[in-house]
């Protein structure tokens, strides 16, 4: 199973909006298939595994990442092909997280007289694919939240000078972030300050030629027609509320969306439901401390990557968020802190809310 | 020599004002001795491993972690000790910092006929006594600033809240940097905000029953005498600038010293040089973001020792330094990250200012 976990991690830059998924034929012991799931529409884990193994799948053992499909979505169901390739067991890490077909495929193997068990590394694969199970099971993407910040906790001088607070290597890191995510957020401030292009740039990121969906929190609609990221490959949806025309913003290659408000904000739940409904599983949020400040109030942030320079920057700067709501140190959001690692000269530490 | 610098630790909350110093003895590939100097007062690190050698000494070689002395000090030099057991090599790990006297020990012992190293792991040794090279190098004690932040760079709420921003294992860490400090230093702002022993109080921790120095920056001579610190064992040293009576507070049982002004502030570097001359080579500085900020300003700061908790606090909040002379970039400082180490539920970064 750890193999195919292995396995279905290469699909973290081009399976979206499906789950990554591995799988592992085992006949007498011996490794006679493997298969991961590549990319939506096209074959899944299960299926490139079998034609990996080719007759050797008959009697085999398949250690799969994720419950087969017993369903016709994209593709014919996994669970029937894996009972025609004459499979004898089938070990599967977690159930099918859509709640309405859960079960079903293992149910469907066990009824054509395959052995089935569920649950083998289970937490694992659900970390796999945290942002396909916040989509399916809370109808909004897994959020991520990125940070570029000082020691001191400062994202730029109050100037607004911020390049370059981390090295070369960390805005590399970022690029596979931005891969693995089906959208990556910003706000308008953002987009008029730094004009960025939000994109993946890095040529050893197999992503299948898929951008990610950029997405600009806009309430005012004050998006530049001549906006850099409207000139590149990929998609940009503008986020804003109430009454503006945005004929000439999609005549430059935008779409806008018109959400409710929230305050004099964009709603952000309304915006996290609608990509969902696009089938985005993860968001990357590389946006100002508002924006920051707001995800965390509101406890809309899963994750926390902050790369962390070794510089102090003082006091005349701007923090990580914008908390105008909190007083006391009651308030504070308390952090676990899953991963810690040197990134070129920076401390990438990857964090959730705890509790 | 590692063993030496081991043994030479043992001394790390007890020797000061004394270099922490270890010696071990070798004769035939065997150690016959071990010694470290406990207290300044009392034996150096070679009498005692001499002493724990006994007649084996003779003909030994001597591992000794920096230059035994040839001078008349508070106990006689320990060169001449090595000479009468008949020790045959002495290996120094690095020359004595004080210059008038630095080769002469070693002069000594092989002009009596004994082989001599230097050299052998010095980068460790002087690592070991980055306080004492200090003062006795450039007339002032190492700084180390202590900081308790949380991921998000704030050391306290707006309204000073602060209990606790870490946890008991970081505070008790603390207390290790406090032990082997000659002095601790904060500011009157502080004393009025939080009233703080600053002192001492791990009994795990053998000080010998020595305290640091606490010194407290108060320009204007607001100390109350009622102050905490006034009353517990150690001595308050408290540096304020111009026409102040200190009269009072001097029953009240601290020590007022007077230094020039630097703009409306006591003039820190006069402080340290005085505090030098009172033979202290570490001091720990905990006190608010102005000093923190004032001394980074003014490149005061050896080694930054950052508590960090995983919470985020947000924008109502003071950071880690005040510093309203930087306004780009460029201004910042940057950091060589020692170590970082988990303690508690914290991170704990040692840094010093690169470069």
């Amino acid at each position: 199973m750890a193999r195919a976990l292995q396995l279905a991690a290469r699909g973290q830059y081009s399976a979206h909006p499906n789950p990554m998924v591995g799988c592992v034929l085992v006949n007498n012991g011996e490794v006679v298939g493997e298969g991961w799931h590549v990319r939506a529409g096209e074959a899944h884990a299960e299926i490139n595994a079998l034609r990996d193994a080719g007759d050797k799948a008959r009697g085999a053992t398949a250690y799969v990442t994720l419950e087969p499909c017993a369903h016709q979505g994209r593709t014919p169901p996994c669970a029937d092909a894996l009972i025609d390739a004459g499979v004898g067991k089938v070990i599967a890490a977690m159930p099918d997280p859509f709640k309405e077909v859960a079960g079903r495929g293992l149910e469907m193997l066990r009824d054509a007289g395959v052995e089935t068990e569920s649950g083998l590394m289970q937490a694992a694969a659900e970390e796999l694919n945290t942002g396909f199970i916040s989509r399916v099971a809370q109808g909004r993407p897994f959020v991520r939240l990125k940070i570029a910040a000082s020691l001191d906790g400062a994202i730029a001088m109050e100037s607004g000078e911020s390049e370059w607070i981390t090295s070369q290597e960390a805005r590399a890191d970022v690029q596979k972030l931005r891969a693995r995510s089906g959208a990556l957020m910003t706000g308008i401030g953002t987009v008029l300050a730094d004009d960025p292009s939000l994109n993946v740039r890095a040529p050893d990121l197999d992503t299948q030629g898929l951008q990610p969906l950029r997405v600009v929190l806009d309430s005012n609609l004050r998006m530049p027609l001549t906006a850099t990221m409207l000139t590149l490959p990929g998609h940009t949806l503008v986020c804003c509320t109430g009454d503006h025309d945005g004929s000439n913003l999609e005549e430059a290659g935008a779409e806008v969306q018109v959400f409710g408000a929230h305050g004099d904000v964009v709603n952000v739940f309304e915006v996290l439901a609608a990509l969902a409904e696009r089938e985005i599983n993860d968001v990357l949020v590389e946006a100002g401390p508002l924006i920051a400040g707001y995800l965390l109030e509101k406890d809309l942030i899963d994750e926390l990557v902050i790369y962390q320079s070794p510089h102090i920057m003082g006091s005349n700067t701007r923090g990580m968020f914008t908390t105008p709501t909190w007083t006391a140190l009651a308030d504070r959001r308390m952090l676990e802190i899953m991963d810690t690692r040197r990134v070129g000269n920076d401390t990438r530490i990857t964090a959730r809310i705890a509790g």
